[in-house]
């Protein structure tokens, strides 16, 4: 979505989306957060849902803390091959809560020396940081589905996601110099990286105007198929893909190129390759089935 | 307008930019050049118009000083929030001028050791890359609205400013190859970051071929009003969040990270923060007022 | 074509693509390749043209090798100014082929020591990269000029060219992840900066879905045309270009603008900069003739 | 002193080492570990020793685990300014134990597919390279002390820290080639850049000869006095220099230069300028006491 | 100096320090200035000392900026070849002003908003930090000679020559954490990779320890001469080397391999490599003689 | 031997060094070159022998390509675990041979267009490098054993060595500035980084001063044998720790771990960590023997 490319050809229907945010799959058991919900509802495809609704998904402190736990979960979690992200009730996210604004107004109030003040500024916006980066560590790939309002902070979560969907009644601000800060959770790092429109990015951080769905062109749709299709491949595969963007995003060429054959030096030797090259050559007749990861 | 994306959403009246041309506004003090005029038509919006309209604005060598020295003056002026950039005359830019060139070659064909006219070059190009960066690093937003021609060093130019509009009637030339060189005055460094087409990138510099504004599909618009609406906002929002995002274009993630915990443990701490706060959630009734940076 | 940008003013037809496949200009002499065919359609223009069509140009050993052999000879003779790059018979390429996948499982299946194997596979997989940054390599502008299939390995193959052009029935795949594995010749480095859109990246990497030319959106055209304007402009101006565009993407702005410096220092006193000029001030009446390069 | 210069102005007693190593301050309260054994021989500085005597300070899971939880506690643990690292009884540490490689040897001989051995076995290479990472992470200067046999791991774990000291009868050994592997735990990447001989560091590492400190000339000495002088000075300044140095091993000068920018125009308003200036003034009279951080 | 390494076949005698620093050629043309005193006396070796010695050469507002204009001055003065370094006096430098000081204090003390605090003394460090990088960025050798006490801002402003000698009675101090600061002005970011052994380093850097010329090991010696022989060198090589050199700090091999072939694939084709190659062909018996750069 | 550190420990005879030069081994089938010898002369070490003996060993175009031919054969040979590189004759090296001088004086020399020439000279520099550079690219470890002179391409040559080891009669010189031109074959890149003397390395670079042996403090001694204990270890370990350290150097530590993360994942589970583990639990009873690589 924040992408602003015509893509057409990925046009479907918003109901899909719906769907997503109204599914009412049980709670999956080992994944009891306060303020996520996370279900199963296809197989090896998990669905992380920010639960505050009657908060608008407003980021609390409890959020950002679950936020890093769940996915670092995910991570080591065999059963997940894919993940759809969403938001319960009326909007993806108002953005920041207002009593972690509150808490760090209290910092910068007391009277403490100003050192002491910074580092304790600093350790919060670490924290943060470090809790949406767990997104970009999870080696699963991680589809985000975003409706009505996403804003300030829920731009910084997003950009840590690997593909970013939207429907048609969603909008977008970089809210952070509207409160007399920049960003600083991820957005200024990744967003330039992931829509390649210099020109755009500034204007969106700059004057913190809204970025509306039509505009963006990018109308979506069935997070849950792709995520589906996803977790229907190797996950060695996979996942080595997904490190291998990551880690070419921040890197030349060359040592990209270094990475993967380090890397895949050994991954082609697994059976992974040997039963996805053997229903590929069934032409659809057999369905390849690789075990966890 | 470089970009080639479709943002109808930004799609706007040409007679804006027109009326920016022909604005009348009377030179600044203290902002005193023989090729450049200086004005503030709004508070706190500074506008800084290439001013050899008879010359159809080529970049002479008091020009190339005089945007070095006025961007550092702009740097430190504190009344200066936001600038747009413009051309006045017929276009926007016809590129190097003939007298700069004269000089170019009269250090190639003098009789010296290679050596030495090597070093000679060296100092010329690296004079005209500062001039142009000067551009980047002062840290208030700058907004470039082109009309008609810009051409050769007239893109090393826009390219160095933050964002990039344009009227209807604009076309853009990177000509360099078709005067026997390589761009070197930015371009080919900062325009693949800028666009994210390398295939257009490429075709454009290798070919000299012009690119017209309906290819560019950005046709534009208001860029005083983007000015006026980001000057509006906190300065020590703003310019963070511009110092933060030309780091990011050149560093990991992760170092753009570190970059922004390290300037906004402190920055946080700032009264805009508490202002801007403030202001926003009075919901519009009460207007926030920022001090100088 | 990869770009998903709204190109319409790039928009030809498809004829001239066709011509280019049919095109039957002899072989030119020293250039003698099993797998491939080369020709030279129009001045210093040279076309290369995957040449296996029984085969649907399945990449296999003697075309990895000659891949790179062919590239590295156009590097260095100085009658190439640009090169165009097609494929014969019914697709573009249909990726890998069957007896390099079989030679690749005999290392896996051998009783060697892991060790042994990996680097067996490592020294596969590093030949395989070399020969398709042999195109990144060689200073000569490269056009690609796909129709049909282009995919696997013929992805990691078009993104090693400079422009990239398709006809209307043109589809691409990047197919790896149903064969189990993740791209290692160079798609998962290169392809994020060419189409800046890591959405569109991640879901085509992720799901190996096809990708349409209708969707792409970028449905081409006149490659020959396009080679030979490049061909016709200076080759110190277009290959210096090439050489600061391919730094450009893997270096920081200010590392780059050194690079350029220290090359221009000498290159603006060529020749081809008094010829170029001189043709430039005639406005068309003498045409420039540059000396080999 | 695995730094092989003369540092003969540093040469003091082994008996400082010794009482050390033979120090019974008793154990310091929430700092309750299996395998470590943290003490407070002087204010602000703690004492970290490797408490596995019997086991000749073998690293095994537990340790690895606890070295990583003992620093992250330290890092927050305001009282703590400085930390020197020894070990008990006869050796520093004779390196990896038997039980972490039979454990490894496990997923080796399992029957699992090659990937997901992989998998587990870089999970655990990272467990232990976070777990010694988490010395430099640390913010508080680590002196390191070392006596007798410094083996394997052991390089690994002092590489990590700020200072190295060793007494007399010390010597180390980069043991991994002689169990058939390549160290991967920091030796490879941190030792280069601690002693500036990479003919030392490849024979050492190439040869797995020992090192005696004869050779090393680096005989040592009073950590602990060190330690405690540092303890004494401003941990804002201290702590920002050891943030200043690890960040500028692996930058630019260019980019070491913005990083300390950023953190001082803060820091040098701290009140520990203020309280160390006027210190510095009263010429010894009047000794500065700094808040915790 | 600096540098701990045993150099015992450079020392000669102190007198020779002594020699230049009470050597009084008649100040030089054009090089004015209240603080620094600039003599030639030797061809084409230009000597800068600095001249506070009542003050004990304190660095303060009118040194910090006539050093940068010094050295930039230098860099274009093609009779300036090899440069110099010392201080008038008893001692070196004793470091930073106390006017100086008292400045950053009233910045401190201020009652301005942090964010406007914080951007002033960020101005005054980058001011400080360009002074000293104007040494790197002069493209002329430069050898500082150091007597006595070398304390604070002076360790920074000698990390940024070239080669660095020091007399029998010199001291080093890397002496900010004593007044609750972090160095900022270079010491931490050059220092290690000048002397490169981090052991010593953090130490000195932590504890603020002098280091006394008989622990360097390195006692020094006639810099005018190693001057004078360097000014008799090609100054297209002597230069070509200090810029490659300088980059080869901060890049990949690789990296600085290109970037040295950029440069000498012209400087290659200087009159100085005949000129040069011809004396040493003579073996002594004529001199080359080299134009001015 | 560059290094300047005190390596008493390592202090052996002369003597050794001497049989080495004089050594008769038979050339090895399959390595016939006209400027070198190859010889076997323990097992699994290879002798590379500069072989120009009554041209003083002088680099010439022969040499150059086939220093580049032999080391990457070398690189391939399973039968080959480490080299031992020195020269026959009186000295270990002169430097560039004069018929080389001759040609690049040629092509300075012709009418040719200056970016022709540029082009041109370019090309050898880059070939010049090349040879070199596969002594790093070789995953072998290379010990270069030097006497007498070593000038100019020689020290550029062993510098791409793993290890550097001198008789006590040698000398080095970085001869470049003394023909007035900039050392571009490695020298100022490597040298750095392997000894860690700033101020020593510029004097060298700048004065083309001789350096002696006696200076140096490293004189040595038995490469062979250390070639031999090296060859006697496990070659999946030695090989692997080398390519580790080549890209540690110019990488940060955090890159550095993950490089050898990826590697170490598939490489613990090599035979050879069998093999080698159980000799060194049998303590010297058994031998560890292992296969080729």
């Amino acid at each position: 979505m924040l992408s602003t490319k015509c893509m057409s050809g990925l046009l479907r229907m918003r109901p899909a989306v719906l769907s997503i945010r109204t599914m009412s799959s049980p709670p999956t058991d080992g994944y009891s957060y306060e303020t996520l919900a996370v279900s199963v509802p296809k197989e090896n495809v998990f669905h992380v849902q920010l639960n505050r609704p009657d908060k608008l998904n407003a980021l609390n402190k409890v959020l950002w803390r679950e936020i890093g736990e769940c996915f670092n979960q995910l991570a080591d979690d065999s059963d997940c091959r894919a993940v759809v992200l969403t938001a319960a009730g009326r909007m993806f996210t108002s953005g920041i809560d207002l009593s972690d604004l509150a808490m760090l107004a209290g910092i910068v109030m007391s009277d403490d020396d100003l050192a002491r003040k910074c580092r304790a500024m600093r350790k919060v916006i670490t924290t943060y940081q470090e809790s949406f980066t767990s997104l970009e560590k999870c080696s699963k790939p991680i589809i985000a589905a975003v409706h009505n309002a996403c804003v300030g902070g829920g731009i910084d979560l997003i950009c840590s996601a690997d593909i970013r969907y939207c429907s048609s009644d969603a909008w977008f601000q970089v809210k952070e110099v509207d409160v007399g800060l920049a960003a600083d959770v991820g957005t200024l790092q990744r967003l330039p990286k992931i829509i390649g429109n210099e020109s755009l990015v500034r204007e969106l951080s700059f004057s913190a105007r809204k970025m509306f769905s039509s505009e963006a062109l990018h109308l979506v749709e069935g997070a849950l198929d792709m995520a589906s299709t996803i977790a229907s491949k190797s996950p060695v595969a996979v996942q080595t893909t997904k490190m291998a963007l990551v880690h070419a995003r921040d890197h030349s060429v060359q040592e990209g190129l270094d990475y993967i054959g380090n890397l895949n030096m050994s991954m082609l030797q697994s059976e992974d390759v040997r039963i996805a090259a053997m229903a590929e050559m069934s032409k659809g007749k057999s369905k390849a089935t690789f075990s966890k990861l």
